[in-house]
């Protein structure tokens, strides 16, 4: 009944999203940079910073002028004048000289360090007592300390965090090459779905994934289209995938819980130019049904149809799905981000088959436990009152109660697994 | 010379900003609420699912009628046509009789169960032989399995995720009841500071903190305004204020890395209407001296000049008032997401202080490295080539090479820290 297909392990099918092509770059503003991935390596048009800078409110000197200076037997110091904040100081400091400097102030010609304000006592409008030595560059940053001209100060590839908008702004990198949005169009299919502004009829649901899978897009950073619901027949499918593909990058079905519309699927996916099917089933559970092919450069997805499988296979795959057409290089969640805790009671699991099950994470006085939630396929309560998502492995065929195991918070989740 | 400031600890800020009134709520539609903070409970106001569904291809039937079945010895049913996707079912399942049902089919009136196709075999167009005992709810989920009507789906002050929009849709929620999203304006102060579009005079720097302290803005869940930049005089600052406050819900001000303009920050606070000074320094490094204060319902925030030092400070303090600003109740990132890494030397560290160290992860063979990043104050690098910051508590005067430490990466970080 079941039509044959060769399922791929999940590390098969990441090394074939992995292959991906990133779609197309852009330059846009630098106030909207963060969290796009840099699409060019960026170096340093100048050094940063621009000049010598004091780190300390306090005196600019000769640090040779402080040597030896100590509270009992102080240096004593001619005050010319004082460092204008934004100004380059007209005056030069030479030897047993002293430039009042604030915080960020701009070093003046002949001094090469600043002795913090708390060392230093004015004894008149012209004369300065110097209470501890400074060496050379003390409270001082110098040109290029943050990074030199020439310097690759960000890689392609890179998503872009905060602080490196920081970093380009300190550079005057005001327009930013990036890799577009991925644009992903989300179809639902099943002749029982209903939009949500309906009252489902007897025997009609609403449609969910377009909000779950929707949301999933945005968080992970891509531009989710919604193409609405469509009929499960070949020509109406058929039609609104070859729309999709004429708007989006990726296109994702969800549906086809039943045998025949997952096959319908695939005949739609079968009549698109130039077509390679690349996953035709993940041993995954839930979501082992699930196609990745491709279509020249464009990806197409069937996913399946109930919203918790969908969301689930979603959070697994297509967030990575969406890094590599993103231009994202390298892991998605490099440091993991995932949370130990005690496993409140045995799993059995398949062997050659990765389970991802919902946990709901318990503070104890032992600290945190790992209870799964086990509901019936199709029920997505088992994802709103769960906290995260454990996987046991495929070589295992279960977990026992009291092992440790490693949950991945839905909310990291939702950016990408580690 | 410092004016006296009675620091105070973390633990004690975070209080301060964790009774901080949300802002006021609003109705938006539900395709914009995933990320967004519920400002209401959320009751099911009809069963989820609402009618009996198959969980498998397979018959419907009458459990009873299947008792004793086996490979051996069959059950034989009289075949009485199939249930259509999305319709209920006109026939009656009676004893002895079964009809054909896809998954997430709507169960014949009559039956209680369904028996998997691979148990089912049909003898002829009216017969059909069946392997496998079920019994009664067996492959089929209830009215209300997901949700039943009137219970508290979702609670007031829940940040949505992805599936909390999926159960919403499932339930012809179309409109959700949201805090704003809180609207902060940043300022950033200080007579070197030019626009990013400037070439700085020597002395001057590009403003970083519009950068920087916007994208985190946005990463957290508000929506930032850029009043620009601010010459370090009280009238200005004074009018700029009162300009910020028309508009936004928070209002910072980074900038003021000397002492004077530290202190014309406060100066222009205190003019506000009821301006209540909630913490005037806090015992952390970097960002000792930041101020939190309220005026009427609005708060106003001095942040440090130095970028790194104002980011720093904000991912620690200024996500959480984010958060309480969004109305989120509970643990910013209840689960951590930090990471454990072995520490590659010592760090010193003063008692009473916390300190926020940069680190940078490095993957050896025995496991993650964290490497102390060390630069002088002033320098961004250290966030840009860093992963994370680690924390070195109050009471600890600093860790051990070879020390097990927990790092949150930057990229969770943004989000708010665990």
């Amino acid at each position: 009944m079941e039509s044959f297909f060769e399922v791929k392990r999940p590390d098969e099918v990441f090394d074939i999203i992995d292959r991906i092509t990133p779609v197309k770059d852009e330059i846009i503003p630098l106030a909207e940079a963060a969290n796009r991935v840099l699409s060019r390596d960026l170096t340093a048009p100048e050094d940063l910073p621009g000049f010598f800078r004091s780190t300390m409110d306090g005196y600019a000197v000769q640090a040779k002028s402080t040597f030896g200076a100590t509270e009992a037997l102080p240096a004593l110091f001619d005050l010319r004048g004082e460092v204008v904040m934004g100004r380059a100081a007209a005056v030069r400091v030479g030897e047993g000289e002293a430039v009042r400097i604030p915080t960020g102030g701009m070093l003046p010609r002949g001094a090469d360090s600043v002795v913090m304000i708390e060392y230093c006592h004015p004894l008149d409008a012209a004369t300065l007592e110097v209470s501890r030595a400074v060496s050379p560059l003390e409270n001082v940053i110098q040109p290029g300390d943050d990074f030199r001209q020439g310097a690759v100060v960000l890689k392609r590839g890179r998503r872009l965090r905060s602080q490196d908008a920081g970093i380009m702004a300190g550079l005057g990198i005001t327009e930013v090459p990036v890799f577009r949005k991925p644009r992903i169009a989300v179809i639902s299919t099943g002749d029982e779905i209903v939009p949500v502004e309906q009252t489902p009829l007897p025997g009609q649901v609403r449609d969910m994934n377009r909000y779950t899978l929707g949301a999933l897009c945005r968080n992970a950073g891509a531009d989710p289209i919604c193409m609405g619901l469509c009929p499960d027949d070949f020509d109406s499918l058929k039609t609104t995938v070859e729309e999709a593909l004429s708007q989006a990058d990726s296109v994702w079905i969800s549906g086809g819980s039943s045998v025949g519309t997952r096959d319908l699927t695939l005949q739609v996916f079968e009549t698109l130019p130039d077509f390679q099917l690349r996953v035709h089933g993940i041993s995954i559970s839930p979501g082992k049904p699930t196609i990745i092919g491709t279509s020249k450069e464009q990806t197409v997805i069937g996913l399946p149809g109930h919203a918790a499988s969908a969301l689930v296979v979603a959070m697994v795959f297509m967030t990575r799905l969406i890094a590599r057409l993103s231009g994202h290089v390298g892991p998605v969640k490099p440091w993991g981000g995932t949370v130990a805790a005690r496993l409140s009671r045995n799993i059995e699991s398949a062997n050659g088959r990765e389970d991802y099950v919902r946990v709901k994470l318990i503070e104890t006085d032992t600290g945190l436990e790992a209870v799964p939630l086990f509901g019936k396929s199709g029920l997505i309560s088992t994802l709103v009152e769960g906290d995260g998502l454990l996987r046991i492995d495929m070589n295992r065929e279960g977990l026992y109660q009291g092992d440790t195991v490693r949950v991945v918070p839905f909310d990291t989740a939702e950016g990408g697994l580690p």
